[in-house]
């Protein structure tokens, strides 16, 4: 992975074309407008979507894919992966002079079949209703040809102070670190505010724990920050959770699974670090061959 | 659950005494001591983490359980779970007239064999090289005695903003709550961290995505903020995504439920408001009846 962490000084307005009006593109869209690049057009399939995102950034907007204008300088494709593998070709077709660049973590670069072809990738989790600051998204690019690596670099370096080179192969597992730390860390949020409704109490309670963790990642380890009934191998504490998660398998499975990879965790950070393993009542309950039942 | 969020005006200093000296009764002594109350003795089976806590607030301290201090206000149990449920009877006897609280969300306070008994559970993550800021950490209140929970209502009052009685009954949901959204999420991280590391890149690019979701709780259900490849029924991605987790069972086995559950959550969310489901391309991938492989 290679790195560039100022803004480049070639800074050149860019016509741009979105191809999709979801999450993503909504918010990159209206972060390059600011940036003070034009988007020309707008495609989406459904004309509500289309239309909003194109009125929020002055752009014309279709629903069509022949309308779709030429002789822009980049065409963004943001929109799901699997409609992006089928209509990637249809889009494409008859515009093979121009650079198309997908917003997609997981997909390779060669899913788009034309010459110019690259990756714009900004590792965030956007939502329509709340409009992201770029300044720190770290963003991946990738393309086949190096003048189009540059042109997307300065583009990227012109919405964020985070900007990677990274190829394919290496996103794939970028993108599921992603999954991990976004979408499984919230949706262990998601479990906790069902289970507190159950019991009449409300979830804004968590937000300082959920606040905390998230701080204590930016000064620990992960794996040192780690607290808990599993993280202290206290077997009676994980025994009954589990039984209190009885009338819910998955829920079940998911904390007995979650309890046995932090407890293998802690003990192979344990047994690099033995010299620390008898300040503290903790370490009378970690047992190397710890199994969950 | 009933709710204080005012300071008590009865402020009365406390003399205090801490069983235990790990990650909760650090923090909790030093937040006590700056509200101005004392801790006269730490006491800790270890010399060590006994005379490292009794130095920070300025207390002496004991790794005998004879030599714990009659007559202080609170005894502080701050032990783990598994510790407690050994040593309480041993603590608490020859001590019939005194408070005991423990800080233990998962426990009930039954377990403290004493007639003056009560809980006082501070729902954070700790850790010795961090403290916590008390102000905004909910604290969670339970007495046998209704003086007794007044007086630790007024203690909790001083340190935090968010004070509530709670019964153990109900603590058991809220602890195993806070299990998911802190140590679970806190795992994500950790198993982001060591895929990461695996591939070349630094944990800190995964930071602002972290700060996002964790700052989304703050605004929107995390149901409604979720998002990625199981959140769009995204069959392709997910089981790419399995397939690159092979080599390691669990995650697989993490990744598969996660995907499951957060796929259900969205279907059963897209049950009640179908009028939103026709505005984008992510309504071409959302079946109800979606399984995983």
């Amino acid at each position: 992975m290679s790195t560039s962490m100022s803004n480049q000084s070639d800074h050149q307005l860019m016509d741009l074309v979105f191809i999709g009006a979801g999450k993503v593109a909504t918010n990159l869209a209206v972060a390059l407008t600011k940036a003070g690049h034009r988007v020309r057009q707008v495609y989406s399939r459904t004309e509500m979507s289309a239309k909003t995102l194109a009125d929020k950034i002055g752009a014309d907007y279709t629903t069509s894919v022949d309308e779709i204008v030429r002789g822009a300088d980049i065409y963004f494709i943001s929109i799901t992966d699997s409609a992006l593998a089928q209509l990637a070709g249809t889009i494409t077709q008859g515009r093979e002079e121009a650079l198309f660049v997908h917003t997609a973590g997981s997909m390779s670069i060669d899913i788009l079949p034309c010459p110019r072809r690259g990756v714009f990738y900004p590792m965030q989790t956007f939502s329509l209703e709340r409009m992201v600051d770029f300044q720190h998204v770290p963003c991946f690019i990738e393309a086949k040809d190096a003048d189009d690596a540059k042109m997307l670099h300065a583009l990227a370096c012109d919405l964020s102070d985070k900007v990677y080179s990274l190829s394919s192969h290496d996103r794939q597992y970028l993108h599921l670190a992603a999954v991990f730390c976004c979408n499984f860390s919230n949706h262990c949020y998601a479990i906790a505010e069902k289970m507190l409704a159950d019991h009449g109490v409300p979830f804004s309670v968590m937000l300082p724990l959920i606040d905390e963790t998230a701080a204590k990642a930016h000064v620990m380890s992960p794996v040192r920050g780690q607290t808990g009934p599993a993280a202290r191998g206290d077997d009676n504490v994980m025994n009954h959770q589990q039984q209190l998660l009885a009338d819910n398998p998955i829920w079940q499975q998911i904390y007995r699974l979650m309890s046995q990879d932090i407890l293998n965790f802690q003990n192979s950070q344990n047994s690099h670090n033995s010299h620390n393993s008898h300040n503290s009542h903790n370490s009378h309950n970690s047992h190397n061959s710890h199994k969950l039942p």
